[in-house]
C-alpha cells in the first residue's frame, strides 16, 4: 500500500538514515518512525531530552508481546509437552544473554552505537530488541508481529532445538571453574527444616572454607542449583 | 454468524451443560469447547485420563496473553508514567491473589466445582482464569480476547484506581502483625558490601530475638521489604 507517511519517513525526514537502516532488519518502513527510534534510546543517554525519553516503556510492552510469542509459538511446537518444560524453554529464549546475542547478530548494534556515544553495553541491545518488538506489535498488531519475529528472528537467529538440549547446570559450571582456578568447592547443608509441612533445604556453597552464598528450596538439587547461581554471579564467572 | 458446530455445542454436545454456564460469562458458545472445558480441569482431578490431560499447559499460554494484555492497557492508560511503575501496577492486576479473586467474583468456581469433586482451593479459581484467557485467545485471536478482557473482566472487577494507592508495603504488614501479637521485631543490616562496583545491602528480620529471614539489594529499603515479604510468607501471616 502507498503511504505518503511511508514516503516521507524514508526520503524527507531527518531521521532518515535511521529508516535506511531499519529497512533491511524489519523489511519495510514504518510509519510510526518516532517509536523506533525511542526503541534505541537507552536512558543513559538523555540527559537533557524530555523526561522519560527513552526505551524502558517500549520494554516493558516488547518484553511482555515477545514472552506471549514464544509462549504461544511453543504451545504449538510441543503439543505433547508439559507446562514444565515450557516454561523452561521460554526462559531459554526470553533471558537476556540470548536476547543480547540475537540483537547483535541482527545488527541492532549498529543502530544504537549511533545513538549511544560510545556507552554501549551488551543488556543494551537485548533492551533494544524488547523496544523494538514493542514499537512493531503497536505499528502491525499482534499477529503481524508475532509472524515477523518468528520468521526473522526466532527461525533465523535460534536454534530451538539446540536450547532443548542445553541443561541450565549452574553447579558444574561452578565446579568447572573452581577445577581451573584451583579452588576448593564445597556445597554444604546448613539446615533442614518443615515449610509449608514439606521438607525444606538451605544449602551454601563454600569456596575455600568461606561461604559466599547460599539458597532455599524444597529439593536439595534445587537449593544448591540455585547456590551456585548465586555464586557465580557474585564471582562474575562468565 | 450461524454456525452449525455453535449450534451443536449449545444444544445437541455432551457438554451443553457447560456451555450453558459459559454463556453468561463469555457472552458466546465457542467453537473449541473442548479447550474451555479443559481450562478447568486441574491437574489434581484427573487421575485416570490421558497424560497433560489438565489446564497447566492453556494456563502458561493463558498467562502470557494475560500479561501482554495488562501491559499494553497500561502503557495506553498511563501514558506519562515510567517502566517503574507499569510494572509495579501490572503485578499487582496479575498476582494470584487478584485473580482468585475476580475469578470468584466472574463465577467461575461454580463451573470449577463441577469438575473438582470438592477438592478446590483458591489457587485453582486464579489458574483456570488464566486457562480460560488462553482459550479465549486461540478462539478468537489477539485483538478479540484482548477487548474481552478489557471490557468484560479488568473494567468488571478491578478499580485500577483503588490499586494505584495500595502500597506493597510488606515492613509495615510484618510490623503490624508483630505488634498485634506481642513479638519484637528488628531488621538487623548484617552486612554491607561491593557488587558491580555498587553498594548492597544483606538485611535479616530478627524475631523475638531468632533470624527468620533475610535478604540483599542494592538499596536498604528494598532489602528490608524483600526480607519482610519472606518472613510473611514463612510465618504465613495472610
Amino acid at each position: 500500500m502507498l503511504s505518503v507517511l511511508k514516503v516521507y519517513n524514508k526520503y524527507f525526514s531527518e531521521d532518515k538514515e535511521l529508516v535506511g537502516k531499519l529497512l533491511p532488519i524489519i523489511g519495510f518502513v514504518p510509519r510510526r518512525l518516532h517509536l523506533f527510534k525511542l526503541a534505541f534510546y537507552h536512558k543513559s543517554m538523555n540527559s537533557e531530552g524530555p523526561k522519560n525519553y527513552n526505551n524502558e516503556r517500549l520494554e516493558f510492552l516488547g518484553d511482555a508481546i515477545l514472552s506471549s510469542i514464544v509462549a504461544e509459538y511453543l504451545f504449538k511446537k510441543y503439543p505433547n509437552k508439559d507446562e514444565g518444560f515450557l516454561t523452561k524453554m521460554r526462559s531459554k529464549i526470553v533471558k537476556r544473554k540470548t536476547l543480547n546475542d540475537i540483537a547483535d547478530r541482527m545488527g541492532l548494534d549498529l543502530i544504537l552505537s549511533e545513538y549511544s556515544m560510545g556507552k554501549m553495553s551488551n543488556s543494551m541491545l537485548g533492551n533494544a530488541l524488547e523496544a523494538m518488538v514493542g514499537a512493531l506489535y503497536i505499528e502491525l498488531g499482534y499477529e503481524k508481529a508475532k509472524n515477523y519475529f518468528i520468521s526473522n528472528v526466532l527461525m533465523k537467529y535460534l536454534d530451538v532445538h539446540e536450547l532443548e538440549e542445553i541443561d541450565d547446570n549452574h553447579k558444574s559450571r561452578l565446579l568447572e571453574w573452581c577445577q581451573k582456578n584451583n579452588h576448593q568447592l564445597n556445597f554444604d547443608l546448613k539446615s533442614k527444616f518443615k515449610h509449608n509441612k514439606r521438607d525444606r533445604f538451605k544449602v551454601a556453597v563454600v569456596l575455600n572454607g568461606e561461604e559466599i552464598s547460599h539458597a532455599e528450596d524444597y529439593n536439595k538439587k534445587s537449593a544448591e542449583q540455585h547456590a551456585a547461581l548465586l555464586a557465580i554471579n557474585k564471582l562474575k564467572i562468565d
